[in-house]
């Protein structure tokens, strides 16, 4: 049992407040130095934690705690059982799935958001909370090129956010699914909605929760640089129609998560248009590049989408979550969600003058979230943002460069944005069983050696090292390390098998 | 045009990386420092915002900046321009909805989130997240005095739960719902699930995503203390077979939005057991209560349900967002949503030995939540949560008291937990529509002074004044105040009405 530290006034044996003031002064210096030493030192940590299974889950007591216990304690405790089982996405080293970045700024806005803590449900019940919402993606939407008007609303998750495209996009059949659903109805037929091969699994997973379902969902082949092949696509939907499906949606990807293509979104939208269908643009990752102006064909065609995901938490250096939902049709994201009980309603916002941001979704309860986003947009202006990611860009180039120079890799797809997708190829092995292992054991070697963090996926059955810059820490040093680290692994891996 | 502030290094000209650790020293400290003010000073606010709308978007430049600004100007505006459009969720004047805290040692989980910036969808991409989430949970289910076991997971919402809940009860229906949707099938009847006429409008919405309609829910009528009438029930879905539709859920609450009453969830129970139906329990206010064994009660027939939602966020003084999702079938939850893409798996976290969070639900990302709500655990420990949750409900029953002892006022409902609902009613008036008018004038006019917000609900038709007592901060002091301005502005308005 742990001796008993110092127990504020909040926690003597007669108190039913909470922390006071002065003691969270206190703490929460102490948690800023430790931050700002963290983020001052996060490379130095192991990027992907090095625990096994059940470690920190055993170093916890099994029994809650019945008394109290000092801040002290519990900090110590942080430090000392929950540190060593993070893996630190905000280290320069961390490469895999999207690197990302809490920024400091980002941070400070956390730290304001979850002080005021205020719901951002209703207008009233924070009128800055839903307006700034909507200044901030006002903004960001002239950040990205995109005209005006388009009615923006944060959710957690790219996730959610194509869900409600595709509820919007079923919504807007004129089969009244709102109010009667689909189930044992013979006026409803079975409903297609069509994404690439390359598409996230969120898209299956929306499909799966409206009741759609995974064959409802039919995946398009790509071209040679893994976007969606718009003849294809035109082929299946014709063919569905005059098999009695209904088709109602497309989601494309700017940016998708194994090799980060951009499907033909110009070429879809004319599709879209032709019969009819929601254009959802996924462009989570990707849709973030915009921000520079050099980047700025990737949203070629995003004007046409009739819903659009952008994540800040993805690569505008936003703490998670933040997850940018657009649209041209607000009326009918807000037909297929808006639900107002006689609890929430009032007078000052019937969402005519002002939103109620309730009404886009299915979360009620909505964390003040812009506040983060727009201390980021003005920390580092525009030009600031689009320098950075500029500069992953270029590293991405550069690597891919190296690769490409390098008779023992070779790389497996373009390198549009700051995502280099490769393998070792040592000649003369040719033998597919034998080039995965080989790369799985170079990307586990590297993992475990603590500087990188690297994952994979697998491009039409090939294993692939996919390299993520997306941290601000990231340097051209790490990413040169990076290289000689891998080489190094290779020679090592080879010889041994040798 | 402000006045250009002193920039840090970060935002120099050819800048690229994040701020600097040692200037997000000097912010952090400065935040700190307005947060502990803050919090010694949130009641001298006006708890709801008095802004109009469009005031704060009309404050904020309609163009993005394009250089950075200074920390500085940032927190500067964040006072001037954000802060006079806040409402004060966590002020002790807040008794609207739910009162709610973000408690101080929650504020300081947040911070060190917001810094660490993990994502909790693998239990790779970091350990510790995945494990405390787990431990925290089983901790307050102990604390609930559930029994083991039970896996947890947090969303970030009660409407997400719901929806999580209900699309499991689907797919636990022989009917392949996953693979082949429900649409345009002939082998699927119609769907229906139940819930009381009081049930949370997150029970209407899930249905509406999951393709069930609002035709899908059918609400059972109240007995007189506002708790579903099982006799309804039964009789119900008796019909509904009957008439061919497929019954798979009932949604029972444990503290209900407009009065907080306890559906009698062992009844319901033993009805989901004689039909076959998967039962959700929406215990997002009422299930904390448990925490104090007084309140144990409200928890009967809940270690029952197939799935249940607590949400610390409403009453564990835990910041939002923070929703606590209990399930005993968590295989059948998992294989609702389960979907694992080849650039997510790993050879570390297959989902057996450990889980891997993102599988029991569709957002992919995760915010760190467990941290947070550990470290509220830890400070307050059981008992002293125990004796906040007591102390609410004493100041509300001593409320109810005042209310039921007053000649000129009426108390509308039982008061199980800490929420009170009753309104004005002089003698002699009893004109349903003046008494509207009087007290929707009440309440706007105390809204309107600043130092009390307060909402109001329907109750069989008639408009209900609520007083939901949930902030560490409210004290007996507050109570009294807010008694006597009720008092007082029903006199004020009866002489100018006489």
């Amino acid at each position: 049992m742990e001796e008993r530290k110092y127990l504020d006034s909040a926690q003597q044996s007669s108190a039913i407040g909470d922390m006071d003031p002065e003691s969270f002064r206190i703490y929460g210096h102490q948690v800023v130095d430790w931050i700002a030493d963290y983020l001052g030192h996060v490379g130095d940590y192991p990027v992907l934690a090095q625990s096994a299974p059940g470690d920190i889950r055993q170093a916890l007591p099994d029994r809650p705690p019945v008394q109290p216990e000092s801040m002290e304690t519990i900090l110590d405790d942080f430090e000392r059982i929950i540190m060593p089982g993070i893996t630190h996405w905000n280290s320069p080293g961390f490469l895999a799935y999207f690197g990302i970045t809490g920024s400091g700024p980002g941070i400070l806005g956390e730290m304001l958001s979850g002080a005021l803590n205020v719901n951002a449900m209703l207008w009233r019940t924070s009128p800055a909370a839903t307006e700034l919402e909507q200044v901030t993606l006002d903004w960001l939407r002239q950040m990205l090129g995109l005209p005006h008007p388009l009615f923006g609303v944060i959710n957690d998750t790219a996730s959610s956010g194509v869900l409600y495209a595709l509820a919007a996009a079923r919504e807007a059949l004129p089969l009244h699914i709102r109010q009667q659903g689909i189930a044992g109805r013979t006026d409803v037929p079975r409903l297609r909605y069509y994404a690439s091969q390359e598409a996230h699994s969120s898209v299956d997973k929306a499909g799966i929760v409206l009741g759609v379902g995974q064959e409802g969902l039919r995946k398009i082949g790509v071209d040679s640089e893994y976007r969606m092949d718009v003849g294809q696509l035109e082929q299946a939907i014709r063919e569905d129609i005059a098999e009695g499906w209904q088709p109602f949606a497309v989601v494309a990807t700017v940016g998708t998560t194994s090799t980060t293509s951009v499907d033909p979104v110009p070429q879809i939208a004319d599709i879209c248009e032709r019969y009819g269908l929601w254009l959802h643009v996924d462009g989570a990752y990707g849709g973030s590049a915009a921000v520079d102006p050099a980047m700025r064909w990737t949203m070629a065609g995003c004007e046409r989408a009739d819903t659009m995901i952008v994540n800040p938490h993805k690569w505008l250096f936003t703490p998670i979550d933040c997850s940018v939902f657009y649209t041209r049709k607000p009326d009918v994201v807000k037909a297929a969600f808006s639900l107002v009980p006689e609890y929430l309603r009032n007078t000052e916002s019937t969402g005519e003058e002002v939103p109620n941001l309730m009404d886009y979704g299915t979360s009620l309860g909505r964390r003040f979230r812009s506040l983060k986003l727009w201390m980021i947009m003005r920390y580092f202006g525009q030009e600031g943002l689009a320098a950075r990611i500029r500069e992953h860009v270029r590293l991405a180039q550069l690597f891919a460069r190296w690769v490409d120079e390098a008779s023992a890799f070779e790389r497996l797809a373009p390198t549009p944005f700051s995502t280099v997708c490769f393998r070792a190829h040592p000649s003369g092995m040719d033998d597919e069983s034998k080039l995965e292992a080989l790369n799985e054991g170079i990307m586990n070697h590297i993992n475990a050696q603590g500087r990188f963090f690297l994952s994979h996926t697998k491009l039409n059955g090939i294993y692939t090292i996919r390299v993520a810059i997306g941290n601000l820490r990231t340097t051209e040093t790490d990413i040169r390390d990076l290289w000689v680290e891998l080489q190094t692994c290779l020679k090592d891996i080879s010889y041994r098998q040798s």
